[in-house]
């Protein structure tokens, strides 16, 4: 999604993929693909002469870049802000020593480390949330203990791994937040509204605008987005996922790349986070954030659009015979359970009715989670 | 133009281009370059297993494409339809057999028919305006002669290229305006509002949305345009330039194709006039076409753009520190003389200031005809 901007810019690009037929390569003036991890001299190879090197992904060998940017090749964001933000125990540490508010949270390095850690959890928590502090992925790497005996055999589990894991404090949410920040190597920052995220097995599957939680949060959050970028030095875009308990905002996750959570700017914003990512990355002036729309909804389409191109032409009829006026956008990726391969947005000058953006989404083959496209959403 | 929508939609392009550089071909899922003019059984080839044939360029083989049609391809605007809008004559007639308004016009074979014509030229008319009725664009093989021994000489010289020449009234214009009709199959349309556009030396240089001539205008223009589609049964868009003489209306050429005069609806319109002629071609739900911001101006970016990346990417800086909203759209095409290398697009709630779109085309290496920018712009 990043290549309209870039194209439109005259920007080109070179991308790292997997396959040939990857859909970010495919659309690429230039693209490496073959064994896979590439060697570091292929990197270099790959990456002498461009003006700056990015990432749209997070799982990522940060020894790897920081060879390319020890070799000179500028990075985007910088190795350092991707290590502040991709290991949850130094995002927690960064954050902490810049004073943002987080859940209560502690990191274990060995199984007595996480008996002393749990011994001490605050009496009258409802529960334990035990992420692995690397190579966690749209619930993958969390898991969400009710108990602290149960928070101790899920911990012990994860050490397994071979990384420290992460202890936080179970909340009662009120709600999820989400605020895109785009920071230029000047520090000049463009902050997009909050939205609303609502997830499913912690996945992420509907985005709305605005947050609904009033103007006194969506300040609040904003403000607290923008010290997140300042914290981690971010070039780039900055996701900063919030949790809202009551009047209270606390930072869950940060992720320093164009972000699901922002793709309904495309038609909602006036510039959308692909394109600043991009202005930010090669150093063009931000463009504006303000919406263009009263409200919009962005449903993830979840391992559906199978099937051949007739089959498909047919799906995306009956999708827009529902909506017209709908923004369906296919990856052209292969489906495979719980991968996202779509998303629908659907816009208002008042209010969406995000009941049709997911009886679209089901036109189109997707899976709707109980209570989602009802009054019941979003409920944990 | 059309790829980003087409990827959206999970259409598979495949495209006829000049060369493999050509950013048509890089962008879609297979190309044929070669040998211009490609052979029939080539395109045939080509053309084989696609749901759609479409086309977004005037400079057609009509022959070719008749026999692609006549082997089962199906062709969206069919052959006919493009017959009736790329020939002049054959356009002048068709909507003069729907009735619809167009300036005094007639078609000369030859020399003695070309005489038989002006000797009969309206007494009071302000000049002649000679077309070629085959391969003109943008203000080529077009002459406007200010008196009837003018309008013979450029008559005769363009008799030589061996197509009939068409010989309309010159007028004294008002003002121009566009509007793109899409239409499915079935009949069904989706109108754009009208634009007023803006020539020098007979290119479009700018194009203004709302019109600023008024709803009565705006409305009769929709009507005329929505009648053109019907009489020339099109599928996909038809671009309807129009003149406007006081409070009437006529029609000056048409286009079947997305066309220069609709480029500000990829941000000025839910949906914008690429996705639409896709889902006009491939049978799908046509969009609405209703306006998402108060005003926009488009300005074409002509000749320029030219350099290395680094001073491309610095032009692009100068360009949007004038404006960070403004929407700069390269098309990665080599600069020539006159050639439309890229367009920008400021909108506004309210009220664009054009001056600032031209700033920023001076600042990519575009020329900015006289006049243009100022309040005396668009005068003939």
């Amino acid at each position: 999604m990043l290549q309209p901007a870039a194209l439109a810019l005259g920007i080109e690009l070179v991308v790292l993929g997997q396959a040939d037929d990857d859909p970010a390569a495919t659309s690429a003036d230039a693209h490496l693909t073959g064994s896979m991890p590439p060697t570091v001299s292929d990197l270099i190879a790959l990456a002498a002469g461009v003006d700056a090197l990015t990432v749209e992904h997070e799982v990522l060998d940060l020894d790897a870049l920081a060879t390319l940017e020890r070799a000179g090749i500028v990075c985007r964001p910088s190795v350092d802000t991707l290590a502040r933000v991709i290991d949850k125990s130094t995002m927690r540490a960064t954050l902490a020593a810049a004073g943002l508010p987080a859940p209560h949270w502690a990191v274990a390095d060995d199984a007595v480390a996480l008996d002393a850690v749990l011994d001490d959890w605050p009496a009258g928590s409802s529960g334990v949330v035990v992420k692995a502090t690397r190579g966690g992925y749209d619930g993958r790497g969390v898991m969400i203990a009710d108990t602290i005996e149960e928070g101790r055999a899920a911990g012990r589990e994860m050490l397994g791994s071979g990384w420290p894991v992460l202890l936080e404090e179970r909340l009662d949410l009120t709600a999820e937040i989400a605020v895109i920040v785009g920071r230029q190597p000047s520090g000049a920052v463009a902050t997009y509204p909050p939205v609303r995220t609502l997830q499913a097995d912690g996945q992420c599957r509907q985005v709305d605008f605005p947050s609904g939680l009033g103007p006194a949060i969506d300040v609040a959050a904003r403000q607290l987005a923008e010290r997140a970028a300042v914290a981690v030095d971010v070039v780039g875009l900055l996701a900063v996922e919030m949790f809202v308990v009551g009047e209270r905002l606390m930072i869950n996750e940060l992720a320093a790349r164009p972000h699901n959570s922002g793709h309904l700017t495309i038609e909602a914003s006036t510039t959308s986070q692909f394109e600043n990512h991009l202005r930010a990355v090669v150093g063009l002036p931000l463009g504006p954030t303000d919406p263009v729309v009263g409200s919009a909804t962005m449903v993830n389409l979840i391992g559906a659009a199978s099937g051949p191109p007739g089959s498909l032409t047919e799906a995306v009829a009956r999708a827009l015979t529902i909506e017209p006026a709908a923004h369906v956008h296919l990856y052209g990726k292969e489906p495979r359970p719980e991968r996202k391969v779509g998303h629908v947005t659907l816009c208002s000058a008042d209010q969406v009715d995000t009941a049709v953006a997911w009886r679209i989404v089901e036109a189109l083959g997707g899976a709707r989670p109980d209570g989602f496209g009802t009054d019941r959403q979003g409920v944990r």
